[in-house]
């Protein structure tokens, strides 16, 4: 199996480094596993224990072997079980002062656990500091980027060949999921923020697309049951209708999100064609202003000014109470990672981001229009990542 | 959709109720979506209050029409955003003492937040008993189970339709996801532990099944990179080797465990022959002892003790220092639920509780055996809920 080169995680590490000392942080300890994956290269149970100077520690738990063949660090010890964590801490950070922890993501009773550890210490959030390193992505993590994206096309060239009049969403979904797999999407898409989760993405028709649910985004969808409400439901697909593919394509561990918007018959009802004009439109004018220096929230108020000149204000990203207050979001490891293309997001675009930008339109009663696509920051403006023709896509129903 | 019955979330609320007078805890607040699922009947982001006694109150952000739809609750209100949480809670408590929440898998930083709006209140983990709660399942829980476990049968089923020589493990698990899907399985699987994370299950063949990985069960296997590390590989199926199938299918919320063995041919190595038997023979006997009232530790160390006596003592759930110290497992809305099957679970089977057992060989350079199958504790014993031959599957090769 492929493992990540060294440079790679040292040039990680040492940037976490930079920002420990710049907050007199004396050490940040690493318990989420896809924070461990980036800074170690596997994403085995343990704790990274980051000094602000010196070599990392990582005390593994399971499995140890494994951990030892996937990361290039040096230093790598055997955790027996969580009981030993104390001692194993207060050998190698006596006295400590200030430790940082992942306060967004680890749970309470293991930051409280912490806290009994380091009763002297000062426990700060370190979460920010790592989210920010890790919206910046390297040659190495751009290059997994793209063979995502390849992936994501062939799939979007497969699509008409699985949709047809009558099917269920749901079994339109499983044939998606089934040949994005084959070609090694790694099936889970993660997300960092809490009780966020989508299987895949969304895949919906007619109606559906307007099907409102908890998740952050423009669509939601009814699922299968209340239990799991998001994505395809029971519906039949039918003639006549838009179809949502928002489905993610997670390729070594990276996800890529694109959207394309199929309609089964020739006859697209006239307001969704020109809601799908719309977000194209939104999309170039973001494509010719946006470059490293641009503020997120600026980019996000053209989209929205855009939308409300061309007379789709109520249906921008949304309808009502459940209008998504962005446009664009960054993708990595996790799907929901910065920058965020938002209002009050006043911090600008830089290079190496890299962000799925997704101007659409929820119409109640019609359904939906829209694009979305996975766009790298160069220091010359936005890259396209994933490259497909961007109509609105008629199938011949069968 | 089909919502849940209202005395089935009356009742659930009422034992909450029981629990918190009995640690004269003044409310709980419920923050996690699988939680809010099991005491509102919906899944949509918000926060349910529930106070020792009287009406409980749900905080909804988004969606309340859907929520609306879905819960049988009385009282549902919107909540703007978590800034107007403040205000909403200390309006339905001015003053309170003690207040529980779920401090297994709240993040640190939402606790700390709850920690500012009531700086006078003990806050305390009132994650247990709501895991106790769940762990009994209701008779409308159980009809569910059943459903799902039909459509596990069909799974393996068709299995043998899929297996081929030559075939990746990925593609062959892609074909098995696709039907469960297109059946009804939700797809997603939620697990409460922090870091615990699984993609339908297991699937693997020949030396795979021995591949370690940070999972907290029997198998890991190498999944298909580093960043996802667990399940299918891009490794070929090949003559001769034993290929496991435990995938779980996740029916209106509630997982349906099971796992069973196939062999491409028809000459099962002798020891993988005779470590099937013996899991077989773990299994039987388990069914023969266990009853309500019969300490979960005391079956663990039944299994043990009988692999032990087998010879099988070193390859039983695992090999070397990646044993799993455990032989079943609570399943329901998480796959990870109370009871464990194991040492130091020194508490009683209880009538309606629901359990994989999964007694299991690893055996390194050979491949593993075993069976697993998901049961209802009754008040004469277990019952199978998934019922399915388990001999090893002989499957020729084409």
């Amino acid at each position: 199996m492929e493992t990540i080169p060294s440079k790679e995680i040292d040039e990680r590490i040492k940037k976490l480094q930079l920002k420990l000392r710049e907050k007199e942080i004396e050490a940040a300890i690493i318990a989420q596993n896809v924070d461990l994956f980036y800074f170690t290269g596997t994403c085995q149970k343990g704790y990274l224990i980051v000094p602000a100077q010196g070599e990392p520690l990582f005390l593994v738990n399971k499995s140890l072997k494994r951990a030892q063949e996937e990361s290039p660090l040096a230093n790598i010890q055997f955790l027996q079980s969580f009981r030993n964590l104390p001692a194993a801490l207060q050998e190698n950070m006596p006295h400590p002062k200030k430790i940082g922890l992942e306060l967004d993501v680890l749970p309470a009773h293991l930051y409280l656990r912490f806290q009994k550890i380091f009763p002297q210490a000062q426990i700060v959030d370190i979460s920010m500091a790592i989210r920010k390193l890790r919206m910046l992505k390297s040659p190495y993590e751009i290059e997994i980027f793209r063979q995502g994206a390849a992936i994501d096309r062939q799939m979007l060239d497969a699509v008409p060949r699985f949709l047809r009049e009558g099917k269920r969403e749901v079994e339109f979904a499983a044939e998606i999921e089934c040949f994005l797999r084959s070609l090694g999407h790694q099936g889970a898409v993660r997300m960092r923020q809490f009780n966020q989760e989508t299987f895949y993405g969304h895949v919906m028709s007619g109606e559906n697309l307007t099907y409102p649910t908890f998740f952050d985004g423009p669509t939601g969808g009814p699922g299968l049951s209340p239990a799991y409400p998001q994505g395809p439901g029971w519906k039949k697909i039918h003639k006549g209708e838009m179809v949502l593919v928002d489905y993610l394509t997670v390729y070594q561990g990276y996800c890529v999100d694109s959207t394309r918007f199929f309609f089964l018959g020739d006859n697209v009802p006239e307001l969704l064609q020109k809601a799908h004009q719309v977000t194209l439109l939104i999309q170039d004018e973001i494509i010719k202003t946006a470059k490293p220096g641009v503020y997120c929230s600026e980019i996000y108020r053209l989209a929205r000014q855009l939308a409300a000149d061309s007379g789709f204000k109520d249906y921008f990203m949304g309808h009502s109470e459940d209008q998504a207050p962005f446009v664009g979001h960054g993708v990595g490891l996790e799907l929901d990672e910065l920058p965020f293309i938002a209002d009050r997001q006043d911090y600008p675009l830089q290079e190496g981001m890299v962000f799925a930008l997704e101007p659409k339109m929820i119409i109640p009663g019609l359904g939906a229009a829209g694009v979305e696509n996975t766009l790298l920051v160069t220091d010359r403006g936005l890259e396209k990542i994933t490259i497909y023709p961007e109509d609105i896509i008629l199938v011949e129903p069968r």
